[in-house]
C-alpha cells in the first residue's frame, strides 16, 4: 500500500503517476518496463503512465503522486491508501492492434475504443497508435462508425421549444480553416438570426492561427458562456457566438485532437469525424461546411476539395444531417485585418455597411448566409443570397449582432489596436501577385496575436492591386517591443507578399 | 527569460519541461496547444513535452523545470537563464507523415528519422506514429534501411586481436523468446567457448517474463560488466554471459522499444530490425536465431515462422552477416524450472551431466550449439551436434562455464530457492496434454520472479507424462506471503496445465 498524494502538475489530458525510485513496497523496475501502473483502492481504479521521482519532497518512498487530472479522475482523498498492480491495458486496444494489422472495424468496435479513450484509459502513445492506424487506412463505413461513437460518448444539446421560422431546424456553419481574416461567422450568424433561423454558433480559440472566431468575438462581447445561458440566449436572440469550451460535446474528439495537433497529421477522415461529431452533438440539423481552396490553404486543389466534400456529404447524410458544402476561394486572406481587433473592425464595418468595409469578406459572408437561408423551406430556391443581402444592407443583421452582443455581455477587457506600428514596403513597382496565408499568419502570431488581441497585420494591398516601390504593403501592429521586433525581423526575411 | 531548474523526475526516455501556470514571461496557452516547447540558450536547444505546474514549490513562475534526462541533455547549469520558443518539430517528422500517407522511405530518409530519434528530438507520440506507420506497411528494403540506420546511430564493438579458432569469426545467438525456462544460452555459450570460437553474449533482464538470461546468470555470477571488462573477458575465456545494459549498441532501438513495449505491437519487420541492429553493432559476424513455435509462443504457426526466417535471412545477408535460423519446438516450457534460481539449477545440472538434468534443455542446447560450431570451417558439415555433445559430456563445457563465472566474479547476492512452497495437484488421472507457456510465466511472475530470484515454478510433469488425480503437477516457490498468496490464487483459477 502507498499513500496517495495530489501533485499540482497538469499532464495535459494524460494520467501520470509519480513513484519514488526508492519505493520499498513495490519493485519499481517491474512497472517501469511496462511504462504504466494501475492504481487501485476498493472498487476504484486508474491507469496511469509512470514517471520516477528521486526527490522525496515531490514524492516520498511510501507515496504515490498523481498528476492533477489523474487525481481528479481516481476521485479518492489525498492520504488514501492505494495498491499498485501491473497495468491491464484497455481491452479495446486489441482492436487497435487489429486495425494496425489491416482490419476494418465495426461500429461496436469503434464505440468500445472511443469509450475507453473518453474514460482516459488510453495513454497518449495508444491514442497516437489509433490515429495513425486510422490515417493509414479507413473505410467510409469506419468514418461513420467513428463519428457515431464520438457523438455517443458525450452529451448532446437539446433545442426543444425554440421558436424558429422553421419548426425544429437548427442551422450551423463550419469552416475547415486555414485562411487568415476569414471571420464570416460573425456576419453570417447575425444575418441568419435576423431571418429568424436559430443558429447557435460555438467556436474555438486560435491554437496555431492568429485568431479564432472566439478570440475575435471576445473583442466585442463576452464569449465565456455556460451551456444553459447559451440556450437561453439563442431562445431570445436566435443566434450566439460563444466559445465552445463549456460544452462537453464529443469529448473524445478533444482528446484525439490533443494528440493529433502536435503530430500535425490531419486526414480527411479524421477531419470529417471530428467536425460532424461536434455538430451533431451540438444539436445542429442543417449544416453548411466551408472549404477554402488555395495554394497556402489547408486544401490545395479543387480535386482534393471535391473528395472532402463527398465524404462530408456521405457521412452527413447517414447521420440525418441536412448538409451543404461550399468550396470557396482560399488563395489569400479575407478582409484587411489579421488578428482579433483588426478582424473585429472588418466585421463591424461590413455589418454597418461602411463604404470602407472589405468587399471580399462581405460577399463571402453573403454567399454562405444565402445558402443557409435556403435551408428555410419558405425561402425560394436561388433567392437566399438576395435575402441575405437585404438583411445585411437594411441594418437588420447589425441589429441582430447588437442584440447578441448585449445578451452575451461586455468583453472581459477592452482591447485596443497595438500602438507599435511598422509598415512593410513593396520592394518594386507592380501588381500584388500573391499573399502567403501561412507566412502572414505566422507574422501576425509573432506580433502577439491572438493572446495580445490588438496585435496583428493590417493588409493595405490585396492580390491584383497596384503598388509602387516603397509604398506600404501592410502594417504590423504590436504592443510589446519583443513581439514587435520578432515580427518585423520575420517579415524582413520574407514578407509573404509577392509583387510582379 | 526563465531560470532553469533541475527536477529529480525521470520521465523515462522522454524530455519533459514543467512550466508554472502563472508564468508571466510567456503565454503558457500558446505552448500548451502545441504540446511542446523548445528551450534555448546560446547555441543549445532542447525540444520537450510540456507539463503545467500549479505548485510553486515544484516550479516557480519565473522558472522552467526540466526532467532528469532532459536536464542532462540540455547540458546547462541549474540557474542558467533560458528562452522558450515555439517548438520546431524535427524536420524528419515530415518523412513520417509521408510514410503514414503510404510512401516507402529511402535509406537516407530512415537514417534522418533514426538520428532525430536517437537525439531524443521525437516525443513518444511521434515515435508511436513512426512505429505504427511502419507496422502498417514496410517494404523489405525499408527493414534493411532501418536496420542500417539503427546500427549507424550507435557505437559498434570491435573485436580485433581475438584469438579464436577461426580468424575474425564472432559467433552469437539470439532467441526471439516467449518460452519459459528456455535458458539454452547458458549451455551453448560454454560449449562454443570450449571449442574456441569467441561468443560474447549480452542478454537482457526480464521485462514481462519470469526470467531473462541476465537474471538467471546473475544467480551464478556478476553480470553487470562494463564494456572494456567484457572485451578483456572474452579475450581470455572466449565467451561471456553479461547484461547488455552497459553497451550503447543501437540506442535508437532502446528508444523505439520503450514505446513499442507498452503498445505490445510487435511486427516481424521491427523484430528483425531490432535484433539485427543490436547484433551487428555488437560486432557479431555469425549469428544463429532461434524461433520457437507453439500455440502459446510468440510465433504460433510454422508458416509464420518461415516468413520470419526469410526476412531474417534476407536482411542478414545484405548486412554481411552469416546467419542461420533454427525453428524449434515452442509448445511447452523447456526444462523443469521457471524463475532464475530454478532455471540456473537446470542449466548447471545439464553442464554437470547430472542424470536428473532435463533432457529437453540439453538436446535443444546441443542442437543450437552444433549449428553454431558448424560456423567454424574446420568442423565438418553435419558433425556440429556430435562435437557439441563431446564438449558437453566430456566436462569441457562445464570447465568453460566455471572459467566464465570466475572471470565475471561472484553474484551481487546469494540467491536461495523460495522457502514458501505449494504444490498444484492434478484434477484427474491421465496424461498431461498441454502446458500454457503464457499462464505459467504469469504465475511465476506473481510468485515474485524475476525480482525475487528464488521465486518461480518447478514443473514436475511435462507434456506426455502420466499423472494421477491428486499428484502434484508443479510446485510454486515464493519468499513473501503476499506473492505466495497471489500466485496460488491465480493458479487455482487456472493452473495452465491440461490433463486428458
Amino acid at each position: 500500500m502507498l499513500t496517495l498524494r495530489h501533485l499540482a502538475i497538469d499532464t495535459v489530458r494524460e494520467n501520470v503517476a509519480f513513484l519514488n525510485r526508492r519505493c520499498t513496497r513495490y519493485h519499481v523496475e517491474d512497472f517501469l518496463g511496462l511504462g504504466r501502473v494501475e492504481v487501485r483502492n476498493d472498487g476504484r481504479s486508474l491507469l496511469a503512465v509512470l514517471n520516477i521521482v528521486d526527490d522525496p519532497a515531490i514524492v516520498a518512498p511510501d507515496e504515490i503522486g498523481l498528476s492533477d487530472p489523474a487525481f481528479g479522475q481516481l476521485g479518492l482523498a489525498e492520504g488514501s491508501a492505494v495498491h499498485l498492480v501491473p497495468p491491464t491495458p484497455p481491452e479495446s486496444f486489441e482492436l487497435v492492434r487489429a486495425k494496425v494489422g489491416g482490419a476494418a472495424l465495426t461500429d461496436d468496435q469503434l464505440a468500445a475504443i472511443i469509450r475507453d479513450v473518453t474514460d482516459q484509459r488510453y495513454s497518449k502513445i495508444e491514442i497516437a497508435a489509433f490515429l495513425i492506424a486510422c490515417a493509414s487506412f479507413m473505410t467510409t463505413a469506419e468514418v461513420l462508425g467513428l463519428t457515431r461513437a464520438m457523438i455517443a460518448a458525450g452529451t448532446r444539446l437539446q433545442w426543444e421549444g425554440l421558436n424558429g421560422v422553421s419548426g425544429g431546424t437548427i442551422a450551423d456553419k463550419h469552416c475547415i480553416g486555414g485562411i487568415p481574416g476569414n471571420r464570416t461567422s460573425m456576419i453570417v450568424v447575425p444575418i441568419v438570426a435576423a431571418h429568424g433561423l436559430p443558429i447557435p454558433k460555438t467556436s474555438s480559440r486560435a491554437i496555431t492561427s492568429p485568431a479564432g472566431t472566439a478570440d475575435t468575438m471576445e473583442v466585442l462581447a463576452n464569449v465565456d458562456v455556460p451551456v444553459e445561458r447559451m440556450q437561453a440566449l439563442v431562445r431570445e436572440a436566435k443566434g450566439c457566438l460563444v466559445w465552445g469550451g463549456h460544452v462537453r460535446l464529443s469529448p473524445a474528439d478533444d482528446i484525439l485532437i490533443s494528440v493529433e495537433r502536435p503530430l500535425a497529421i490531419d486526414t480527411r477522415e479524421q477531419l470529417v469525424a471530428s467536425i460532424l461529431s461536434k455538430k451533431v452533438a451540438a444539436g445542429s440539423t442543417h449544416l453548411l461546411i466551408d472549404i477554402p481552396v488555395g495554394p497556402s490553404a489547408k486544401i490545395r486543389t479543387a480535386s482534393e476539395a471535391v473528395r472532402l466534400r463527398k465524404l462530408f456529404e456521405h457521412v452527413g447524410d447517414r447521420l440525418g444531417l441536412t448538409l451543404e458544402v461550399a468550396i470557396t476561394d482560399g488563395s489569400q486572406p479575407v478582409g484587411r485585418g489579421i488578428g482579433p481587433v483588426l478582424e473585429a473592425r472588418d466585421v463591424m464595418a461590413v455589418l454597418r455597411n461602411a463604404p470602407a468595409g472589405p468587399a471580399d469578406l462581405k460577399e463571402r459572408a453573403l454567399l454562405l448566409a444565402g445558402r443557409i437561408l435556403e435551408f428555410d423551406p419558405a425561402v425560394r430556391g436561388g433567392s437566399g443570397n438576395r435575402r441575405a443581402r437585404d438583411l445585411l444592407e437594411s441594418g437588420a443583421a447589425l441589429a441582430a449582432m447588437e442584440h447578441i452582443i448585449a445578451m452575451q455581455g461586455p468583453p472581459p477587457a477592452v482591447a485596443a489596436l497595438g500602438s507599435l506600428v511598422a509598415e512593410v514596403a513593396s520592394p518594386a513597382d507592380g501588381v500584388v501577385s500573391s499573399l502567403d496565408c501561412y507566412r502572414l499568419a505566422r507574422i501576425a502570431r509573432l506580433a502577439g496575436a491572438p493572446t495580445d488581441k490588438g496585435a496583428g497585420i493590417d493588409l493595405l494591398r490585396k492580390v491584383g492591386e497596384r503598388v509602387r516601390r516603397g509604398e506600404p504593403l501592410y502594417r504590423i501592429h504590436a504592443s510589446t517591443n519583443a513581439d514587435f521586433t520578432f515580427a518585423q525581423a520575420f517579415a524582413a526575411e520574407n514578407s509573404g507578399v509577392a509583387v510582379a
